[in-house]
């Protein structure tokens, strides 16, 4: 009895592993649907659904066409291929798959594999799972600018998400050739490594990528369209807007969290691996963080608001909403963190990421004048930050080595958390992927909604907001009773 | 290390994954419940929803009784066992197992493993799987019937279908024996092997079996029981009549859509293969174009039923009820070539079903002047019509040979799609598997809906209708505040 | 090739089949949410789930704290470790991690691993499955206290079962020391082992540790908080007091059977063994006897309750709630004997099971006169002891081997089902199992509930109660329109 595992079978499982965990990121689709239904007022439910179902839709669309090619379609390296004839430069071209080497001069964005062409089908598994992720990322912002946003501006900004801004992103921060990448393969032309300062930096399952992307997008795009109708009285101060079905809200809450544990375990994208025992406790222990970060968001969140509340109004309010965006903060939280960190900084990052959440979400009302129905730019712009910061706080040695191995240059131990007595290395990368992420998104989104906004094709006329966006434009109501309920006669609905 | 999988490990990961796919499959029994609920007048949710559960529950004791044994039970060759004795006949009796060796002359129908008599333990993983195959074609005529159907009728027509009707077809096309299927095994009187038409009918995933069979029930169903009261005016023309919950129904979309990644990708029932490097990738490439599918599907129809308002009443509407219908339209057209074509194919398939929906849908209502609350005919007969023909179109010949190797008689390579450069075999042997398939539902579903009306089994009375069937036969409304808004008292419900 | 799977390869693909089926296990959340909130009156909506999402938040942390460690914190016997120092003795200690042998002193409590402190990384799997099975016991007793309960009782509750009450009871059943459990390893003192009864208690998923404990709880958590106003009438009959949304119950009815295929399958905590072909088949006959205890309790309960209400009323109703129930009472008969089990012997099971739990919810609303608003007692507590039963009964000796090996003191075959022809062990075992659960649960929960209502921290104020309350203490009603259809102004909603 061998006690290695079989590259091929290990291959096998991996790819199992990444699948199954992309089912589940896709179903995040579906809580996030639920979620923002619930969020919104009944007279725009079916709009707000929609956009949500075409997140996956027009986002399958931009990946097919450039997305995925943007961010994984590293060109192998000339030199790798240099002599080779017919059918085997053919195969070194499509070669060595994901995660290949490639020159520094990559570094920005990849060049290949649009329309899935000459994509080897054994990395579909890769094509998947990363769709998923695509997605994810592009669907926060229906929240944002829920029950006020054209429906044709949705679609634009949905290709326009997938099909470029996020790609350049995740080619930034996981691609073999991204410029902050801890994957990165040597530079072709000098030899040498390249980490950006000296470890590249960490996001071990997208709190850059993904939440900072989404919540970024989410600020700009809030902030241009400006706030619906009634939301803010003449003195300017917020006036409560509640969803119309908590229940359905919650639903999403849950059914976003079960969705997590693809998202958040499944970035492992292993799950064994030849000659090492336990490769899976990466993805295990991402698991055990998930559930902390999100318990303790929830938890904290909860006593937060009450003591606010307490403090302010002088009454006890246990306010589930709140607690339910307290989950998303926490599970946002240790989404960058969840495969480096031990469960008690779990616990703690998720605890503050609650506080993150909430104080972003009154600066954001309060403050900055920002309509967001969904809270989505203090959950995954605020917490995503967070997130980012924490993994360089609290990255374990061990933990670091199990995901990434040793240093490709050097063969030493990775850069790890400053709290856990390692260098600033990483603090100083995850610090430039706040800024640069955050510039980038802004920088391309910014301009977009406003040509949007100019060719007043971003915001429904003032009668289609107060009528609600389903009956003027989405064939009725999402619920015909209760029309019925106020006199008009639904054929024969009792 | 060995780069090869031991038979023993493959079969378990093989048996994980199918029995997984297996789970996902019977959660959309949730998503047609939702789906369904949504789809009715508020009076009538709880009696869809009932006759939803009880598809899985009648389905599970219909299947253990005979369905199995009619679709899979093909009896071992007489030869093959012939000497034998006591144990050692025994076990050969039991064996091969699944899709072993028959003879022709059981090309129509199985007849052993009744009540899993027999049944091997380590083929349940088998069992499991066309459980929920079984369960989920049954359940379709739940939304043809919906608001009008005498549960009691419901309840043998369950019975009729999952013991009958669908374990013959999936015995036609899917089993060692059956006379289309592309997994015969020799003849035991001649030794040759008897593809039809050279190839067998190609469904990967069950277009015919499942959703054809589901869907021209539906139709027989929805054509004998009549319309709803107040479905057409006395001019004969359609009156709308829509579901009580868009928020319902989506989720079940969404619901229905993760729950594919079960059923088409599952269908491989293999992850691993001995000697097989990357043999997932039959099972992968399933998922990446049920996503396409139902992408393309979705778009498509949008855009379609747009264009159609557009053009016939001046106005832009994007209707949520027909967009999720085109996901489903689009993941039922995929079903059959799931495994077979390539993601360009996988667009062209979903947005022609996409197309073929909207207008079966048209036709079932304006022509027809059919009442199906669900679109259940357009979707799942006319798309799995689709999906069986554009397999014979689109399927590639590198991935036939990948999902069902070389042909068994003489190892050549199988037929393949028309458009991809191969014979007419495919369409042929399609062609024909449309015929019988809709032959045989109509021949034996006709006579049992038309029996049921006769002996006044089939429709509730009108004033039970109108009424609402939660009423007077389910204990009350699905949402007793209603009542109690209309002024009937509710036991202190606020 | 080599037909035995390797060590390393058999514990990867067992612990990702068992961290999978906590993932599903964990969704069982999602469906005791919207089980409840469909259940109770829509005032109370947000109250009950928000019990829910804090079932999973305080359930980890009670899970961290001390859960994990009373339950399987079983310490590695002395002389194991004796004479070890340094490094090594601190490798001893840790190991040989879960289910390592240990002293029978032990047989009570475990008592390490507190906080995960030194657990080693690749028990992770083992703490996160588990976490989910405490965390589901938990969550049973939110619809016995249903909209009536302090909200800060129910916290307090929370830590205390998760922390204490559940682990015991899990460590008695299925730790390596507990003296109920079939796992048990040889006393260290006498080197004998000792199986309670010569069999221990076979409770294959949690009939006994997780349904009882939930339901006994419920039981006296009920029975000390009272029935809601209006539930009896001034004779003390019980008034009908349905949930507002039969659809959001029946959802939850769906989401509990498909986590279920992780609870009950999820188990068998493998999938291969080295050495051993078609292991996993013991999960899989878990998933096919879920599945078919599942749909026998559903028509059992269905038609005994139309049945009762024909003999006693005259009318044929066929209840849909009732037949939800009547498939959570199939779940949780076929827990406990889940792997032991031929499939006609699941069909039993769940049959009775549905007469067991129809029984049960009378004698508890018309003899007792106590308000479940869930039934949570008489589907947990009456169908968790009726599971323990037909496994004492129906255990079969090829199955029971397959789940436990031979016993470990005298390699003999284990005991097995009285009506299977086995002894009687079983029976006694698992009688002891029901009998000491009960008590345990009753004389821990009885006197904190009680002390909890002395302190005047149990119950609502009757004003709050009739107010609901999530106007009261949870900021404002779940369905905002409800109140804007009353005429109160909510913000613009339409």
């Amino acid at each position: 009895i061998d006690a290695v595992v079989s590259p091929t079978i290990s291959a096998d499982i991996n790819n199992y592993f990444t699948v199954m965990s992309g089912y589940l990121v896709f179903f995040m689709q579906a809580g996030f649907a639920m979620l923002c239904a619930g969020s919104v007022r009944s007279k725009n439910a079916k709009n707000i659904i929609l956009l949500n179902i075409l997140d996956a839709c027009f986002g399958c669309c931009a990946w097919y066409l450039t997305g995925f090619a943007f961010a994984y379609g590293d060109p192998v390296p000339y030199e790798q291929c240099n002599g080779l004839e017919g059918a085997e430069l053919d195969a070194c071209n499509a070669g060595p798959a994901i995660l290949g080497g490639v020159s520094a001069s990559q570094g920005f964005i990849g060049n290949r594999w649009f329309v899935m062409s000459k994509l080897p089908r054994e990395n579909y598994w890769f094509w998947f799972f990363q769709f998923t992720f695509a997605a994810t990322g592009a669907t926060i912002v229906s929240g944002a600018v829920a029950e006020r946003c054209k429906f044709e501006a949705y679609m634009l900004y949905e290709l326009m998400i997938v099909m470029f801004v996020y790609p350049v992103v995740a080619h930034w921060m996981w691609s073999s050739s991204g410029w902050l990448s801890p994957f990165r393969t040597p530079d072709t032309k000098t030899g040498s490594y390249l980490y950006f300062a000296g470890s590249g930096a960490y996001d071990f399952a997208g709190d850059g990528a993904v939440h900072m992307v989404g919540g970024v997008a989410s600020l700009v795009a809030a902030w241009v369209l400006g706030p619906r109708i009634g939301r803010f009285d003449a003195a300017g101060n917020p006036v409560d807007m509640p969803g119309h079905n908590a229940a359905l809200t919650l639903l999403g809450v849950f059914l976003l969290w079960f969705g997590w544990y693809g998202f958040n375990p499944g970035s492992a994208v292993y799950w064994t691996l030849p000659g090492v025992d336990h490769a899976s406790q990466v993805a295990i222990a991402a698991a055990v963080n998930t559930t902390i970060g999100a318990a303790s968001g929830t938890i904290a969140t909860l006593f937060i608001a009450m003591a606010y509340q307490y403090f302010t109004l002088g009454v006890v309010v246990w306010d589930l909403i709140i607690a339910g965006n307290g989950a998303l903060a926490g599970l946002v939280s240790i989404t960058g963190p969840a495969g480096f960190v031990q469960p008690w900084a779990a616990f703690i990052i998720g605890g503050i990421g609650g506080f993150v959440y909430f104080v972003a979400s009154k600066v954001n009302l309060h403050v900055l004048k920002i309509d967001d129905p969904l809270d989505a730019i203090a959950v995954h712009a605020g917490c995503g930050i967070w997130g980012l910061l924490a993994t360089a706080a609290f990255a374990a040695p061990g933990m670091v080595s199990d995901v990434y191995g040793a240093r490709a240059d050097n063969d030493e131990q990775r850069a790890y958390g400053f709290i856990m007595g390692g260098s600033g290395a990483v603090l100083g990368a995850n610090c430039m992927a706040i800024v640069v992420i955050f510039a980038w998104t802004a920088a391309t989104m910014t301009p977009f909604f406003l040509l949007l906004k100019k060719l007043n094709l971003f915001r429904v006329s003032p009668e289609v907001e107060a009528q609600g966006l389903d009956v003027s434009h989405h064939g009725g109501s999402a619920y015909p009773h209760e029309l019925a309920a106020k006199g008009v006669n639904i054929n024969g609905d009792s």
